[in-house]
This record gives C-alpha cells, structure tokens and sequence, in this order.
C-alpha cells in the first residue's frame, strides 16, 4: 500500500501546501518516506467549510445510515491489512501484538457506537403531552438530541489506532452526526494517511457528503490553533499533554463564540495500597503494579504513577519488591524521541529533588525509557506540589503517609484524575469507605484491587475527571458515554406530525425509549 | 415578617461587613428600608468553605431524602404568605397576578425536581457485567451521576422568585447534591432575604448541614467575581446580561482549575412569519406578536425581538397592524431604573439608525418603557450587524426579506437563540422544511404557531441554545433536564457490592432504570 504523504479534503488526497516532514522510526532512529506536507491556512479553512456544509445531510441520516457507515470505516480499517500494522509499528515503536489488539479494539469501538445508534436512546427524546385544559394550557413539547456541529479531533501519540484517527473521539462524533475534521499526530502520519483513506473510502461507498471527514497534516501548534479557532468547528476532542490541551483551552474561549473542548490531559492515577491488603499481599501487589507501570513503556494515560500508603515495614517491604520487579525491565523504546526526552528530564529532576529517594533509576538510552522508582514521606509530598506532577513513562512514586489521617489528606490534595485504585482486604473496608467520598471528588474511575492500565470501552466506562485530568469532568471520552460531549437539545414546541424528526413522531414505526411525561417508555 | 438586610451563612443571619444598599421600589421611584450590608471577601471565602464541607454529606443522601428537602423548601416559601409577594411587588414593579403565578411556578419547579429524584433515573446507572472467560476478561464496570460540587447561583432581575433565590438553577444544582452559594440580584435584596430565610428553614428542618446553602447579598461585579474565582465553587449558573455573562466566562476560564458556566444571556428569539400564514392570519399574528412582545413590559429572555418576513403587501399591512395593537400599549414600569435606561438608550439608537424606518416609538418616562417597532430590509439587517443585539424591553423589529433565500440567508447569518417560531400554515410547510435544519443549528427552542414568551417547566423543555443565547447550548436551564449541568459520571471498577453506591448494588430494592449490559432494565 502506497504512502503519499498527503492530506484528505473533501474526499480527496491533496499535499499540504506549505513545507514538507517526515516520519521518523524510533526503533531504527531515522526517519522515513515519504514526505508529508503541512496544510495551509486555505486548506484549514476548506476543510472547515466542506465540514460546515456536510453537518445537516449527515446528522439527518438515519440512526441505521449512520450505523452502517460507523460499520463500514471498520471494515475498511481492516480490509487495509498488515500494511497499516507494519507502519504503525514502524512510527511508534510498539510491538506487533500491542498494535493488532489496539486495531480490534479500534473497530469494536466503531461497532458499539453502531450498536448504540441501532438502539436509539442516545437521542435522550422527550415528549410531554399538551394539556390543552390546563390553565394556562400546556403546549405539546417535544426534545431530542443532535450533533452540536462539525468537531475539531486531535490524535494521540501513544495509541496510534485506538485515540487517532478513527479513534474514539471520532468514532463518538460521527455517532453524534457531527463531521470531523482530524488534525493528525505528526508522530505517525503514515498510519494515518491510511486510516484516513479507509474513511474516505467508507464515506465514498455509503454515498455520504465528502466533507464528513478531513485529515490535516502537519508539525506543531499553528496548524492546531488555527483549526480551533476556525468559526465553522463546534467543538474540539483532543488527547495530549496538559500544556497543549491548556492552549486550546484558550483559543477556543477566546473565539468570538466560544466553543468546548473535551481534552485528556494529565493523570497520575493514584494506587492506594491499604493495611490490610498490603501485610496479606503486598508482594503480589507489588509485582502487578511493575507490570502496569512498564506496560507500553508506561506510556498510559492510567499509568500508576503515584502509589500511597501507610509509612512502617510493610509498605518498606513493598517498595523493595516493586524495585526488584522493576529492576528486571529493561530500558525500551519509546513512541518519540521527544517523548524519550522529555521523560528522563522529568525523572532526572525528581531523581534530584532533597526530599526524594531514589530506589530504582535505569539506564536510559536514545529514544529509550528505563523504568524508575522514587520514595517520599507525605508530609514532603503534600509540601512539594512540582512531586504531584506527571512523568510521562514508567516511573512511579511511593509515598509513605504517617497515618490514615495523613493518607486522607494527601488524597485530598491530589488535582483531579482519570483513575483511583485501591488495594485493599475485608479490614481495609472501613478505611476505604471514608476514602471513597474525596476519591469520587478526584477521580471519574475508582477502580478495586486492579490496576489502572486497560481501558474498556463500554457502557459503563469513564475516562475524564476533573481538571487537568480533562478539561470537563463531566464526560468520558471512552465508552458510549463520549457520545454526550457532542450533542445538545432541541425542543419542538406544537411542531406538526409531518415536521417533527422520526424519532419524535407518534406512533414511530421503531421502538424506541422515549421518555413521556417525565416516564421512560418503549411504544 | 421583618426584613433585617442580611446575608446568610452557615445557615445565620449576618450582617454584610462592607458597604451598604438599599433596595429601590421603580413603581414609587424610591429608596426603601432596610439597609443591606454587602459581603467581605472573608465572609464569601467563609460561605465557600462551608458548601465544600457540606457537599459530601448532601449528596450522600438518598434521593428520597433530597426530594423531601426540595418539597421542604417550597412548603417553607408558600409559609412566606403574602409578605414575600408585596415585598416582591414594591421591588420589582410586578404586579401582583404575576408574581403569585411565578411563586407557583417556583415551589412547583422545586416539587418537579423532587420527583425527578424520586424516579430515580436521573443517575443514569450503568452496569457492564463482568466477563471472566473473556480474553482479556472483562471487569465489573457501573457507573452512576455525582455532583460536580459547590455552585454558584447568580440570581436574575427578571423573574424576582422562578430565576432567582430558589429558582431553577438552584432547584437543579440542589437535586443533584450541589450545596448552593447563591449571589442575590441588588435589584430585589428584601425579596431575596426571605426565600432564603425559607431555605435556611427547610434545611433546619431536614437537618442538613448549614453550609448546603448560603445567600450573599451585594451590588456590582466584585462579589460575584471572587465568587466564581473561589476554589471550592465547581460550577456557575447566571442569568441576565451579555456582558455580564461573558466576564464571568472570563474568570472561570482562567481560574488555576477552570470550571463550567451555565449563562443564559442574550436573545432576539426571531419570529418567521410564513407567506400563507401571513396571507391568511396576518392581523391575528400581529396582534398576538404584540402581547407577547409587551408582556411583563417586554422584560424576557424570550421576548420576541425580531420578526421575519417576506417584502409585500401582507408584511407591509402586519407591520401596520402590529403597530396599532402596540399603539395601545401604555409605558409601564421596569424591573429597576438601569433596565429602563439601557432599553431606552437601545431604542434611541435604533431609531435614529438610517436604516431602520420607525413604525413606533412610544413616550417613555422615568422608569418606564414604552412599546417600540422598527422595521427594516433583508439587506440592511444583513449588513448591520448592530441590528441583531437585543433591546431588553417591548421593542422588536421587522425585517422584509427580499424572498425566500433571503430569509434563509438571514437565518444562516443570526447569532444563537433561546427560541425561533414559526408562523406557518400547511402551505408554508415545504418552507419551513427547508428552513428548520438551520433553526435547528440556531435555537434551543423551535415553536410552531405560538409565540416564544410562557416557558414550560417540563422534562422536555429546552431553555437554552448556541453561544450568545447560552454560554454552553449543550443544556438547558429550565426543566428537569436542567440537573445534567451539575452532573459528572464516576465508575467503579470490581468495588464490592458493601461499598458501592445503593443505585449501584445488585437487586438494590428499590425499583429504578438502570443501563445493563447497554439496555435498560428496571430489574
């Protein structure tokens, strides 16, 4: 399968017009063909206005239409075959395994938003009755859900396929009915000029306006920026690092119309090893957290990077075992080299601090990550907010509280995060349900003697949490649930039969829930 | 019952420590008793800290237990008698038909919301069951709603009881286990004093703790400012003017953590009179345009500012006839003197546009507004942007559309909206087709042959709409959907059955809507 190194607009591959980049492979260190080309300003703007103009005909299909191309993007995904691994794997530096689970997971994420759509309650439709006796009488109200308008989605680095360009924030918009125009991860553009295509593709064989979908390429912010701030983008998904969601944060409120964004950014996922957990299986856990941590190269946006617990030997114990477990993972490739980077400055700084102690610190090596493990006591963790911060890769800090008191207070101090775990046996219960109010306050997922690495995507699932965990605690941007960041209300108040959208209409062939006089029905 | 010009906190009466107001009766033109002291920054932080303590314990109640509360708050504001609605008069210049019908409103907007919570639904519970065999298995996922935490309440000039005190945004934030700092509008201070002696009482009664609500009583901006910038405060609900809401806005977004702003603040709410319904029913569409555009002296959001039509005989005969029934509209007293100033400042202005043609323009007075018509063409409305801001009060323009597209065009190029009508007859259907896609884009609210003013308390009600109607058309603020904006998703991952949420427990006795496994069951 052919790379050209071009951008998707308007159902056609186009070069960026401005200057050129190149994928690089972190594995080999160097980079590879082809060229790609950065997007102008003209192009930005065409991509916003054919995605302006293909919101109504797109959000008016059918539940099933929109389904069906959900379904059809999956197929095309997988009909690209092993060439889209083979590049995925060359860009990121990710194992075959890793990236063929992350493509399954990728197309099944499609499919449940299709399931979603075929079920229908997502539109949240609404109908009180009129009163016409009342005094005053009540009109006939009825309200649905629709796409709040073309979104702007960022790709991630670290999962190439799952939070890319057929991802999950794209995958929820167009189940919004709400066209995407994708700014690809200069990272890995090579898979996604081809995800890309397979979209196209999808869009082209369900005969679908070609402005549902753009893929614009480029390197750094401007191209970012001026897509948010873009008058025809109504809402912007992006996963990425705290300082580059924090700036699109800014941009869109700046906007003469300001606009939400819906940005993953930042998470230190807390594991709190209680008591009794910690004397009945503390090495158990301590192997299982070096596992989660290293995983991906602790590339996760759950990586378990703040482990807490109750100073004394158990917890001693603990850190030694997770040092030794730790010890054994060697130094491995990560997704960019400035992601490598960035990571050993961030471990070098804490390896440094005063009040930190140093049980593991690996070798690193040129775009590679070595595991590393720090110890501080609570009263130095809560004194020094800069150890609160992430380090993107598999480093962790132990923190060693006085007390439950302590522990308590430390957890109540922690900035909002996607993930809570606690660690806990039977004798723990009590001590975990005066955590649990603060760890709901913190956290959009608490999780029961697991760890926080591995994401479903389902029903139930959240990730968010409130900032800088997201920019909006209210939404998830995993799971059904995503669907919700990109949708609003109307309401038709005395609307006529034949005006009313389908799912609003009485005595709809489909049997949908409804929620009549406040009731949820299915008629 | 005596008014002593205090704020509340911690469920006392204290007196404001800075400055002091008094309130102004408008139909009297005077100052009246008693003096009003403003609040320190201490005494806001002293509120704040307060709702922070109270939350956890709020929203642990069960739903039954908050729903009694919200009853308890509507018994404690009918217990009021007549000594809140005469207060409410003298401060508001509303009559008293109106405010005893807003009263009902109020206490059966509380009493909507307890239902709500009775039913159950509103936590939107999710189960995704465990999946053991599964490779890799799958956990335990439920989900549930949770308060965001404390919110500001700003209270509205406008509706003195339904927007402000214990009005639809604290009626909301309350359901979902919010503690409530509310800033009570300077324009009704005695009015305010005793709902929130109401409130204090019910929360006595259900012995809650004292910080779940606090009433800060003030003028200008600073209070309200520090207010939204305090770090316990999780989210904004405000009602009244553009500016105001937009620095409001301001300050949210830049807080260390930014927080979400519900503002409804600005509407022209067009009314498209379609060429049948025109031809058929002009006179009686004019005359119900002018009682609705003159109700409460025009004071709504959801006035009907703007009337759109096609250029001819028909529209030039309703602009005549609207102009006569508005002939008969005496000036009438506004809510406070500022009010009446800015609408005729707005209408100064546009009477002297030179492109506007005045069909009315009525003698204003001290206090008082008197009805205002302008009208004019496609074109110019187009091309001047000033004519599309909002003249709170009874003024309204007519616009005549060159035809068909240029009322579509003008519909494309308006701001967002509280509401759009349509006057339309079967004829008119194939028009309105084409035009509801971007009414749609553009409303919260799309009504057919009625006016925009009368807003249901309902679950189907949307009072909202894109950006300059809202500061987040993802919501509403009126209905039950309302509680959403309070709202955020929290998952539990493997928690035990002890320690999850009741709403969350396999076979929780009580009979309520739960997502399982993607489908609703009532299990």
């Amino acid at each position: 399968m052919i790379i050209t190194g071009e951008a998707f607009i308007g159902g056609k591959a186009v070069m960026g017009g401005g200057s050129s980049f190149q994928a690089y492979n972190p594995s080999l260190r160097a980079h590879m063909e082809p060229a790609f080309g950065m997007v102008t300003r003209e192009q930005i703007d065409q991509a916003c206005q054919l995605a302006k103009a293909a919101f109504d005909a797109f959000r008016a299909l059918s539940d099933e239409a929109r389904a069906a191309f959900l379904d059809a993007v999956g197929e095309q995904i997988m009909a690209l075959g092993d060439a889209l691994i083979e590049r995925a794997m060359a860009e990121s530096g990710l194992p075959r395994v890793r990236l063929e689970g992350e493509r399954g997971r990728t197309v099944n994420q499609l499919k449940l938003f299709a399931t979603l759509l075929r079920e229908g309650s997502w539109q949240d439709a609404r109908i009180d009755s009129a009163l016409p006796e009342r005094q005053p009488p009540r009109p006939d109200l009825r309200m649905r859900m629709v796409g709040v308008g073309p979104v702007a989605v960022f790709a991630a680095s670290n999962f190439p396929l799952a939070f890319s360009v057929a991802g999950g924030d794209t995958a929820a918009a167009f189940a919004a009915g709400c066209p995407v125009v994708l700014k690809a991860h200069s990272a890995h553009p090579g898979t996604s000029e081809l995800v890309a295509r397979a979209i196209v593709r999808a869009v082209e064989q369900c005969e679908l306006p070609a402005g549902v979908f753009a893929l614009l390429t480029g390197t750094g912010n401007g191209i970012g920026q001026a897509l948010v701030a873009h008058p025809a983008i109504q809402a912007v998904g992006f996963t990425g690092s705290r300082s580059g969601g924090v700036a699109l944060m800014g941009v869109a409120a700046a906007r003469p119309q300001p606009i939400p964004v819906y940005a993953e950014m930042s998470s230190i996922n807390p594991l709190l090893v209680l008591p009794n957990a910690l004397a009945a299986r503390g090495e158990a856990i301590a192997a299982g957290f070096a596992a989660s941590l290293t995983m991906g190269v602790g590339q996760f946006c759950t990586n378990p990077g703040l482990v807490l617990g109750i100073a004394g030997e158990d917890f001693d114990r603990f850190g030694q075992q997770a040092a030794a477990a730790l010890q054994g993972f060697e130094a491995a490739t990560m997704l960019t080299p400035g992601i490598a980077e960035s990571y050993q400055v961030g471990v070098t700084e804490m390896s440094a601090h005063e009040r930190v102690e140093v049980l593991v610190n690996g070798q690193h090596a040129e775009c590679k990550g070595a595991a590393a493990l720090f110890k501080t006591s609570g009263e130095s963790f809560m004194a020094e907010h800069k150890l609160h911060g992430e380090m993107f890769g598999p480093a962790s800090l132990l923190v060693a509280c006085r007390d439950e008191a302590e522990l308590l207070a430390i957890v109540e101090q922690l900035e909002g995060q996607l993930t809570a775990t606690l660690q806990m046996d039977q004798g723990d219960y009590e001590l975990a349900r005066s955590l649990l109010p603060a760890l709901e306050r913190k956290a959009g997922r608490i999780l029961a003697n697991g760890f926080p690495t591995g994401v479903e995507v389902s029903s139930a699932m959240v990730h968010g949490g409130p900032f800088p965990a997201t920019s909006d605690g209210r939404s998830s941007s995993v799971g059904t649930a995503a669907i919700t960041r990109f949708l609003r209300p109307v309401c038709y108040q005395n609307l006529p039969q034949e005006l009313l959208p389908e799912s609003l209409k009485d005595g709809s062939g489909r049997q949908v829930w409804r929620r009549r006089d406040g009731e949820l029905t299915k008629e």
